[in-house]
């Protein structure tokens, strides 16, 4: 005889945060009953992984189900049902109304503890022609299996969205070799990044064949006249025409069950929570991309509909209702995200200058450009970094990459700096791994801590943008070679003297006019503006150098001192 | 007219550390004579790179020497002197006795401040036979075109010492297709790691071709008596017979000249400096391999002779020198260190098992295993992390990684955790960016906070070995394919019940006796640690499960939740 269970645990999702609480509780505790409700028919499948099974680059279906009901069932103990909706909450009845999606059939189900984690549906506008079959949005595996076998007689696909998701889709839609356009209503790609932070991934996906159209808003959808394919229509009145349209314009919490509970929910429909995750009803929990949690650095309301949070998250919950002494309160995502399309790869992690220009949050920044290993050994590749902090504290705020190689580990070691509540100058003394397939003896992240140090003791006054004033001097600190191959871009007039010659014709400049410093990566620049500072100018240096203005993978013979 | 020098700045050693010093000396100081003495011919050479240039992989020689005198002298205004030992310094009268090395020329050299960089020379005991030119050791240039020239008609190499340059040395000499004899005296390769850490490794040498000689030490040398060889003899009364011996058996510091000047010195011969890096003469600043510094966690005295340290000492003297108000502390060194041959890295930070125990203080550990990116993206490759953390309050001591991909970024990452003084609950926590191509929902460092923090709350009852006694009952729960293709090593007797059928089947246990769970990676031996526990056993879960104790490399069908 199996005795009752100790309490009726019921959640609602079958994905990250839905299956990882059913794990976790089982796993403190076997006595419970365990009922696990998803609406589709997998649950626990790898849901970052859908684009790269329509590009081929993940060759078996099967590797996306790594858990199936059965298994689950067979390794937890859970009581999984699939394909089975959860309608209605009666929360003084403490029961789910649960609907079978095949039969249509109701019944009532009792829980002790509550989780939701319905997660997140991409959005759809109601757009003129947006119910035409060829616009897909990509959620489960359904989704994925309707995009590949779209895709396969598609020609031209346009994808709508350049963010994380849309990137990745055009990669893949390219490796199936079809003609690929991407369409974004921000000037830029990867809106999340800032614009700067973003050029190296625009080239990589132009130069691999994907025609980007930023700036340009989707307006509707039509037949298309010329032939069988579907007319996306742009607010530039631009037309692009394709067989299938990837719809990757973010995503919406699946709050509607939640919000006819009666649960509390912010502004843009997110499951309020409180430090244990617990929504406005203490019976009822909430995790994943459904829910508002707070920023990890400024405690500020925020939704972050990630995997990672999303896993920790019904960890969390499911320690908090078996050991709740010993289960300390979430503390928030950083929001780390990173993409890969091509060769290239682009990530944050924290705040980005954007976000805090736009919460009016004081902060500085600077911008480091060098190769992601010893620049001496054969494969280094370029990589740049953007850091920001708290100019009262000095405290890393956020940092940004992207480069070649390494941009993942910088952006680890970056969250775990900011964890830490580490300084810049911390940053500078960061005593990390070197050997020449590695790493630097100076890391790009020491010296992100060396340049913002420098720039707040004042040894170096940056300056973002090639000055327009015609009064200001720019002097051209590289190599001859370097210079006429790769000239300033633009109608800017410029004097040439190679670091090496200045000392000693810091004559030929103006001492009554300022001057600006540029160089490829931006060291250069520094270290003529440390000698012309100390003979009297008034003098800043370019950040970022002018390689990620012209072109981010031109050479840079750099003095590595 | 140049105005005279606001100072006159020596440093003695043009490598990592005095290079640092002088080139941040001088942005910081136009007006400092600043000169740099250097014994050898070169100065600021990537000394991390020329095992590579041996090996081929760096192609070009003047990769390795980015910096010459000529570029020292144009871009930094250094009075740059190679060929020039510094052979005594007199203090009182603040001046340093200079000898050309062609010409044995003398002469004084005054100081303001004198910075002491001289570095570490390789061991060269003074066993029989020791002075045969075939036995070369690698500190500089010259000793790389030695060894290069003599490896090119050698055709047997022995490396002596298998710590981080004789692994980089035998793996270079294979590409040069030598038959390469690795010789150790302690009873595992890369001696500052823990045992097991290291098994991957040597798994991966002997793989290549490497004959690994462990637990044996160098006695003496003779010529061979069949050959043109030279013979090693081992202590073990074994010989080896080569064409060219290296010898990597540690290093020294070069501290004869400070030890006459009448400098404090450490037990081991470093000089000994304060939190600014000033010698026990406060003109005397000391940097890199030759000092000894406090260690990061503990502020115990220790020496590291590492590039990234050395480069980040020079810049503080620099900054003492000239801004001192604004020039922290010398935080320490963690050690971190990291080192790859073939396809297998290996690396550590902060504080080992074997240190601990030598020091006698309290710690925990628990080694886990996983991919280095999402199980279901292909390419996934096995990565390893013992983690070791302090029991009174969580913080992380240190952490040992190996494995075939992303052993760089994990190090850094727990690097970075141990400055951010972050314990194994934060580990668990870490925002991590995760792509498919990058990392996982739960990062290996994810998982070691959960299994850390599963194990101090008794969750589970880790164990190191399996158990001799045979009253305790073994429980193999991997599925019973894996378990006929891999049985467990050894005359073990054991239960094979997968986990999956272990709620209906425990009743096959002896609930009177204890129970060890294993698997293959330590995963599903917990999972089945806790079934059991609840189940009022007394059970221990084997840690890092079996594959490491089997073969590394072999396969673990995990469950991923």
């Amino acid at each position: 005889m199996t005795p009752p269970p100790s309490l009726r645990l019921v959640i609602i999702g079958g994905v990250a945060a839905g299956a990882s609480t059913a794990a976790r509780a089982r796993r403190l505790d076997e006595s419970v009953a365990i009922t696990l409700l998803e609406r589709g028919p997998d649950v626990s499948f790898a849901n970052c992984g859908l684009p790269y099974y329509i590009g081929g680059e993940i060759g078996e279906r099967s590797a996306l189900t790594v858990q199936t009901p059965a298994t689950l069932r067979a390794l937890l103990n859970l009581d999984v049902r699939t394909g089975t909706e959860a309608v209605a909450i009666d929360r003084p009845g403490k029961r789910v109304q649960i609907r079978a999606v095949a039969t249509g059939e109701t019944s009532w189900l009792p829980y002790d503890k509550l989780v939701l984690a319905p997660g997140a549906s991409p959005l759809r506008p109601p757009l003129p022609g947006i119910d035409d079959p060829r616009i897909l949005t990509l959620r489960n595996l359904s989704d994925m299996d309707r995009i590949k076998a779209v895709a396969a007689v598609a020609r031209r696909v346009a994808v709508i969205g350049a963010g994380f998701i849309g990137l990745e889709m055009a990669e893949q839609l390219i490796h199936l070799k079809k003609s690929v356009t991407l369409i974004e209503a921000q000037p830029q790609i990867l809106p999340p990044l800032d614009p700067a932070m973003t050029l190296l991934m625009a080239d990589e996906l132009r130069t691999h064949g994907v025609e980007l159209l930023l700036d340009d808003a989707i307006a509707g959808f039509a037949p298309a006249a010329a032939d069988s394919g579907l007319e996306c229509q742009l607010s530039s009145g631009r037309r692009v025409t394709a067989d299938l349209i990837v719809l990757a314009i973010g995503v919406r919490p699946d709050t509607t069950l939640a919000r006819s509970a009666g649960l509390a929910l912010g502004p843009r429909g997110h499951l309020q929570v409180d430090e244990y995750l617990r929504t406005s009803d203490p019976d009822i929990y909430a995790a994943g991309d459904a829910i508002e949690t707070r920023d990890r650095i400024t405690g500020d309301p925020v939704s972050v509909p990630l995997g990672g949070p999303a896993n920790r998250q019904g960890r969390l919950i499911a320690g908090h209702l078996f050991r709740p002494a010993a289960t300390r309160p979430y503390p928030g995502a950083l929001g780390t995200a990173i993409v890969r399309a091509f060769g290239v790869a682009a990530g944050l992690t924290g705040w980005t200058e954007k976000r805090l220009l736009a919460a009016g949050r004081a902060y500085r920044t600077v911008t480091v450009h060098d190769n992601h290993h010893a620049s001496y050994y054969p494969g280094a590749k370029p990589i740049a970094l953007k850091l920001l902090w708290d100019p009262a504290d000095g405290r890393v705020l956020g940092a940004q990459l992207t480069g070649l190689a390494g941009v993942d580990k910088r952006l680890d070691v970056l969250a775990t700096a900011i964890v830490g509540r580490l300084t810049i100058d911390d940053l500078a003394e960061l005593d990390l791994a070197y050997a020449p397939p590695f790493g630097a003896a100076k890391d790009i992240v020491n010296l992100a801590g060396y340049v913002a140090a420098n720039t707040r003791d004042g040894l170096v006054t940056p300056c973002d943008t090639l000055p327009a004033d015609p009064a200001v001097q720019i002097l051209d600190a590289r190599p001859p070679g370097l210079v006429r191959k790769y000239p300033i871009p633009g109608d800017v007039s410029s004097i040439n003297i190679p670091l090496a010659e200045l000392r000693a014709r810091s004559g030929e400049l103006d001492p009554a006019r300022p001057v600006v410093t540029v160089c490829a990566l931006g060291k250069t620049a520094y270290f003529a503006a440390r000698i012309l500072a100390q003979r009297g100018f008034q003098v800043s240096a370019l950040t970022g150098g002018l390689r990620a203005r012209l072109d981010p993978r031109s050479p840079a013979k750099l003095p590595t001192l």
